[in-house]
């Protein structure tokens, strides 16, 4: 009895006039809108946000759902966080409380407004979601962090510093390519990777050696937005189309220096656990959403996924697996690089955009006859892992 | 089946040596110790925490649960926030994945480590639980919040300044005497209401007309564990002698505007809808640990939870009826005014509480013979709202 999606909202991403509340609650009442569900009949609602605290100086953000609409009140609504991977634990727990017999239909909101900081403040909020004591609070940022794995993946594999910026300047050319068929996207540029070679330095400036400017993905304001339904529910009101077939959820040491800096280790069982859950492998299928915070992860991703065998990422977006159209379309959206990245929202955007692909209602590219997808969303660096598998049903 | 605890672990409160982490790691490994239960047996840690970002700045939390116990590394780990309820909404997410079947053995955590900020500092976070743009924002603290159900009521029920504020001191001066009894309280002191009455203004200043600084519950640092397990799970461990029989959660509005300010509206539902699942009335209570963080939410408890009557709360603490030995003792620990308040951790903090008196292993006061025992916590200014039910099954 997998839990199905019955209702998606999807906002505009970038730097947007909403407040965080407006995001919320416009999220919201898309997704019931969409599902044609009356919000009296939802049993509650659980919200993925990563620091309403830091960026919006609003904690206990749950209670605003209340402000979608009066049919909510007195309904349970709390907010769930892991950082960059908040939308997904949102979506976790609202699975479990309908597996549980809590609810019968859930609402799950991802939501996050960055903007209202300036760059500085932004780094400095995102910097809580490493291992302040020895990340954080020694001035690491979350570049930083990335930066160790490229320089980890180099040394293990034996990867020349030029030959990585060539890769990595593919992955960010393929995900800005990629985002100008999505009209929601913040930095839809059709651009190729000779483009972001051949720029500047003043133009791509080395944010965290070896990353630069165009590895990183975007300081966003943006919300997503999920009505989930037991299957008996979905089927009752002639909804049952799409199911999550498998979510699992690992979690490793928070200190980057506890664990592999080449590989996602705790992301790769929680793939391989799906994977088995769902009784898939890799080549069933159809498109991925994976969490390019940094182009560096999006190469890890490849790996960890198992499209390409450890030390071999490189490959996939060299001989064009990934693309559109290639063997298995990953961030067809523009991904975390050029859809954006509303942190505490990206985990129930990844689940939109898969849904989206299953119904055949793709925002942006469409993935014909898609049947399969992942979605593979980490938060911090990589110590929160969660690997969704949605199946189309009909 | 409903979800047992079979372990927990309570440490002291007050201004503490240890950091957030430590705290964490302390009271997750006193819980597995105490349930004699291996880590690498347990599914799933939740963890109730309210801002770890505003006083510790460490966001993303969860993963720092690893360093309990090695073998907790891959197991999902995730922090679920509701404001002051943060400890509450930590247990209703294990119990969903308990009765969903993703978990049989669920570690629960509450933890806060407040006192690394100054007065001034712990004011501001605390007032991100409240809704910003027209409360925080605008000066509003959590003393002014309660100040105005304190008005409310006066105005509702015809009630005095005077008189209530001799009714608020009984109250005061009741949990302080109570938690004289808590080896871990961390304001145990022998007082009656006449010594409150009779201090001097400097000594018992306004803090938010008409609440006094003995109105006000405390700073604290403290964390609390549980184990949770499916009723299956309890039995073959031998471990089966406590039920959380009800948790019911409920949403009012963020904004106190929005809603009554001589009751909590939201919470009487709860409280109601958790009698009824646990098939009980209030006269079946032997005990209640309710979230008097000010004085007046006491008196408004005493209410919600059909003690007595709408507008009778006074009575209550005037007749005896909730202190030890009376009718249905009332924050026997101590509460949050005396016991403390280490705001994500007080939700776990109560359930330690309820299940122990129902072990006959009470933290403080035993209530000779109790059987079933009621939990009240709320986030904000009664804007999340959830009652547990405990019953000793043998």
């Amino acid at each position: 009895m997998a839990v199905n999606v019955i209702g998606t909202f999807h906002s505009k991403i970038g730097r947007l006039d909403e407040n965080v509340y407006e995001l919320l609650v416009q999220a919201g009442r898309g997704a019931l809108e969409d599902a044609g569900v009356a919000a009296g009949d939802i049993d509650g609602i659980w919200i993925g946000n990563f620091s309403g605290g830091g960026f919006n100086s609003q904690e206990h953000l749950a209670p605003c759902a209340v402000d979608i609409d009066p049919a909510l009140r007195f309904k349970p609504a709390v907010r769930v966080e892991n950082a960059c991977a908040s939308g997904s634990a949102a979506i976790a727990a609202a699975k479990n409380a309908i597996e549980a017999g809590e609810a019968e239909l859930a609402l799950v909101i991802g939501v996050e407004k960055m903007t209202s900081l300036d760059t500085k403040g932004v780094t400095k909020v995102l910097a809580m979601a490493s291992y302040w004591p020895e990340e954080g609070e020694l001035g690491m940022t979350f570049p930083g962090l990335f930066a160790e794995y490229a320089k980890g993946y180099m040394e293990k594999y034996n990867v020349s510093a030029e030959e990585l910026r060539v890769i990595l300047a593919k992955v960010a050319a393929k995900n800005h390519r990629n985002a100008v068929a999505n009209p929601l996207a913040q930095m839809p540029w059709e651009c190729t990777f000779q483009d972001i070679l051949d720029r500047p330095d003043q133009k791509n400036p080395m944010v965290a050696e070896p990353l630069r400017l165009f590895d990183c993905s975007l300081v966003s304001d943006g919300a997503a937005a999920l009505v989930l339904a037991s299957e008996k529910k979905a089927k009752e009101l002639g909804l049952a189309q799409v199911e999550l077939s498998a979510l699992v959820h690992t979690t490793d040491y928070l200190a980057l220096s506890k664990r592999s800096n080449s590989e996602f280790t705790a992301g790769k069982r929680a793939i391989q656990k799906a994977y088995e859950l769902a009784d898939i492998t890799v080549d069933d299928l159809d498109f991925a959403e994976v969490h390019d915070c940094f182009t560096i992860a999006e190469v890890l991703a490849y790996e960890a996924i198992g499209l390409v065998p450890d030390g071999e990422g490189p490959r996939a977006i060299d001989e064009g697996l990934v693309e559109v159209g290639g063997k298995l379309p990953i961030n067809a959206s523009g991904g975390l690089k050029a859809k954006g990245h509303p942190v505490g929202a990206t985990g129930v955007s990844m689940a939109v955009l898969a849904v989206r692909q299953l119904q055949g209602k793709a925002i942006g590219h469409q993935i014909e006859g898609a049947k399969v997808g992942l979605t593979y969303n980490i938060g911090g660096s990589a110590a929160s892992n969660y690997a969704l598998i949605f199946k189309r049903t009909k």
